[in-house]
């Protein structure tokens, strides 16, 4: 296991504690206030569906700072599969403490596991093929860096993470200017930057190509018209695709020959993966 | 139309900077950067697909920060019925400005507005019964403001906003005492708020009602369980059903005679309603 | 002693982050900055008067924030009662970080504990009653998790933590609208939620009953038409009382049958507690 | 009228944002939302009891921030007597967001003409006496300059607003160290700024002034004490006096020649001002 | 003049809020508050010394926080050159409100065009050398955003904007792995996204030409050694030249042909351009 | 070593979190991703270049937010001189966090180290002279408090840390009111708090001579301009000196007798420290 799959903490303390906020609400959890004080318990965070795991920091932190004597022990890591019924983390500390926790870790857990499990469909679908299955910037709003990481949790590759990582041109950025110049703008003022051209029909994508850029975007096309896109282009830049790709699609576009696959769903279109929290007995 | 169904700006401003600053990254729009200045542009905002439009005041905040000469002239209101192609809102200022703006408004009114048409779906395979759709604290993390007003344009009604505005008693929290009891100290600690009680059984339904709880949530109950509490119940409190619930099963939930029916899927788990933006001449 | 007396981690790590960046300034303690380093002391925390105990979590979080080194120790929880010149706590570490922390943290716990001490006397003034002393929304700006938690302190009952969490009928919102008609319409979008209705009388009182809301707020009546308007509800609903309720009426109110007295007072005007440092040899 | 009564704007607009989000909750004023859209209201913002206005622009920014579309019109400034029924603000605008920014405006309005108010009867106590009454560093967690205005709006003086901007010796930070030799350092380390010494007897007084300090606060003194004080500093530096200072002794303070006379109860303990408001008809 | 000189809005308002709450301290400014309200000024942001200009939106965002009454017109964009004593802008407001901005919007104004002038420096020592000068992550903590687009504003061009936007091989992330093996993982992990390497030899520049990456840095070079490597790369990828590159070197670096030539200098160690604000008469 | 050359904990770890963000972006390391987990490493920071450190707690702070299992051990503290090659602290840890971390901490180190070495040489050039050399409110926008900080570790002292600790009375301040008449007021409304003149001339210097102010800051004046003033105030005030103050002029104005030496340029404009992290093996 790589480093690669966690988002930066430095996104999770700020996210977490946001969640925590809207959740506790001005009084704090009124129910988890009846319970006796010093009771203590054991929970076992046990997936009810199966799917891949993600989120992991997210749900350690939110049951750390709602009382940072709850210890998590995780027995998965994100990235990894998970059966229902079979345990991923033990949860021990004071009942109350982790009641009031519970559904903003679990939010996280199933809403990122959701991303991963999604994506990882995805991907099997794309097996043995070259095509890797990349995220888009059509995230939950707020959640991008930890939606980003469920999606390499789940063997997916991130898009631009922002506005900032990247020149994508598009159709309305073009609005009539010829690719090879607007590429030749974009080398000059963003230089060793990846210079992409969103390319609706062939001849766009013949254009992009001459204009040597690093990726052509082939948005809305046949799986046959990726193919012959990825043909001309014969290895000169990476193709990737996006629009219309579905679990229903994706393989034929991979076997397209596409080098990536664009897939908004994962991010914002994935249903979660119910992952709930049994109280044991101490 | 009245009020209800709009978020509260002051949740609505914070969100849209949160959204933006992940958006913009450290340099901002490094395509649209690209972009000659002077060069305004009129745009549609154009769903995709017909739905439940929600969001409206968080994309025209995203417009306005990014560009506060950016302007918005909506024809539909959150909680409207939009259709494939008819354009909801005009936007017109700096062409670099809107299509900065554009996936991070575009990500509000697709999240949002897919939350509200699935809500609505579930109202609608209800219509003619008494049972109101209801959402839960299965919500996105840091969205719950703007989710929570998506189910409200959509047709559907709010169960707690956040632990603190009211008391739902669940196995966890009982734990061996006896329902009376608990729901007795709730009353003394938390008066004139409504104490609800999670009842796996009809017994369990029984002894609530005895305790005169002001609402038994049933849980993984099948319709007829439910017909039977509701019977049971015979109007003393109210009856939420929740688990198991899918738009197969909403029908007969209703049908049962539920006031209430909760479902987590329609914030957690609903896809995205397909907004777009078209580009026009100016 | 129960959890319910305590305010939320999440809001106590914030408010005490503002409060101490306020008074740390851009150059932080000057005078503490004169000491010497590496030398450490022992301190007392000593009312000067006697009252109730509030604001623990907040001092605890102030002097950590300072100094993670400074550790304390107490010898009273919230909500205990406190005498002159008995210590509530022993606080050790740096002498410099404590002297720097020591104004925040007392800031705090003066005023938290000024409001349970003021709660406490309303609440044992109606002591024998079956009335609850209940705080209001007219909370300092910025304290309202503090303030409320410190009214359960005190002994009394927490009222809408904010507009979101009840929904409470005044003239201004029925504005001439039937109650009954206004009642109908909250019961259909809040379902579930507590519907209160402000009554200046009698036959505002009777109306309210018949539209069956959850509690009548009778607002500047004497005790004798408080008296009236309970025998009328004859436990229907819940009745409170608010307007015009001092430590000198308090009583002939809870007489008159109230299940709940609003203070405003509790919160907004009450005098701190006054209670300081004393630094002591190591 | 000079612009010192007014706190910042910058500190203005976060407070505000901060007691709005506060009293907004989650899914913001469920009481509010009943009301039909787009009706109008003017309302009047009146005194119930007679006092000093303060906190003006906090009660503008709370209705602006709610909906920038409601106006306000202020008719008396901060620092303005107000008296019982004669409004001091018209407001005009939706009548659902009035009604939802009104006990956040309010809040403000009440906490702060408080302060004011309770300062100003200090400050006419010592009319035709040299003395200024100075608030100290005991202020609400959070609301220090908005207070500290208030206090100005009052007819008093601001102690240190922070920390950092004033050296302050008392018995802890000397602590066995000569008077003198603390003074020297603090004069070498922070040279141009105020250094004060906190004196309990004579002989400490004659020490700081011996030390060429800026000013002595005399603490826990008798007005003869200072009085005593006083005439053997003849001038040489500011006298100021705490502790125990109190509506029924300041005036013998103030007789007895002090410079300052600093008074924590004006920003801790003050009661609010009671202001309302009152909707007419547009 | 495109767009690209310019920061994202987002940041602006949040970086310019945080200087404002830093030098506002709490009780805003107390010289200014001395002055007399209702007077109003004209006066004019003038260079003390030639250079280029940059930070024009956070100087108008300054004086609009402290008071949206201040009006700003400007007669000079960033990355236009600027002579002394020839106003570049002219503020008209209230008096007490330009003084108190004054220093927060110089502050932008003199550090951010201080960055764009060393820029420009660097850039016209260059002038008819295909090499851009970049800037580095060596930014001052906080002002990345600024700063990169004040090096845009100076005619050089931005290298990562953060850790997440393009991969960057050091010695330490390799430590004995062939590069080869390290640059395939990169484009496995995140394709589409250039690969750095930092190159100290020629024996490490010939393996980062063999393994395809998209740029290799040259780390402590001599001209003569880039020039060497240039020829070896013969255009395969960028050469990028790092360290040791000064206002004396960066002409041989040039003329050595590399493609970018990186200045931490123009972002950390570049002296503030001298601008005053100079008060005329209404 | 005294507490004062330390910041607050309270900022440090608020603009540590901001820095960190900045530079991990929506995704974070990109680079740092590639690498094995589980892999720990030792590292030394180490300064290229010979002056004094300024940081600390910043560069601890930026390792402990990446990953709180990287532990720093010092061997120098904030004022002290360091050397090239000499290592100032050794870092333990996961290899990946620590490169991850790396250059938020070096940019702390090396900004507050170049202000804290330029303020040396400021002071060592004054050794000797009673003159101390102090600060101005020209410091970076965000990072004030840290750059105070690292003024006083290289031996500087603070002039006023925000508007609210101090009245400094210019030109545009007095605007043809009597140096005398504005200081009265400035007495009145700010009692205790040191009053200081801005003079252009000795004509100027004898009308605040005679208003009795605190200090006179001479403004762009000669050495021998300035002895002719110190000679006037005899000691009656603090002289300040600034404006034309530079490494080469400061001898002269400190042989003319100034108490203080404002000199902008230690926060603004000084060049970085140079220093590195070098990895070791574990």
């Amino acid at each position: 296991m790589t480093n690669q799959v966690h988002p930066p903490m430095t996104a999770v303390r700020e996210v977490v504690a946001r969640a925590l906020a809207e959740d506790m609400g001005p009084l704090g959890d009124l129910t988890a206030a009846l319970l006796p004080a010093g009771v203590d318990a054991v929970a076992d965070i046990v997936p009810r569906e199966a799917g891949v795991l993600a989120g992991r920091l997210c749900a350690t932190e939110a049951f750390a700072q709602v009382d940072a004597s709850v210890a998590l022990r995780w027995s998965a890591d994100d990235g990894d599969p998970v059966s229902v019924g079979t345990p991923v983390a033990r949860v021990q500390g004071p009942l109350a403490s982790i009641l009031t926790a519970e559904r903003a870790a679990l939010n996280f857990l199933g809403h990122l596991s959701g991303v991963a499990t999604l994506t990882r469909r995805y991907v099997e679908l794309t097996t043995g093929r070259w095509a890797a299955i990349r995220d888009t910037r059509k995230t939950t709003p707020g959640l991008r860096a930890l939606e980003k990481a469920a999606v390499r949790a789940g063997g997916g590759v991130n898009h631009r993470g922002s506005l900032s990582d990247g020149i994508l041109l598009k159709d309305n950025h073009l609005a009539g200017t010829p690719i090879d110049e607007a590429v030749g703008r974009a080398r000059a003022l963003w230089p060793g930057r990846p210079v992409q051209v969103e390319c609706d029909t062939a001849a766009e994508g013949d254009e992009a190509l001459a204009a040597r850029v690093d990726l052509v975007l082939l948005d809305n096309m046949t799986p046959e018209q990726v193919a012959a896109c990825v043909k001309a282009v014969d290895g000169a830049c990476l193709v990737e695709v996006s629009g219309g790709v579905t679990l229903e699609t994706v393989e034929a576009y991979a076997a397209a020959g596409a080098d990536l696959i664009a897939v908004g769903a994962i991010t914002h279109s994935g249903p979660v993966l119910d992952i709930g929290l049994d109280i044991g007995s101490n």
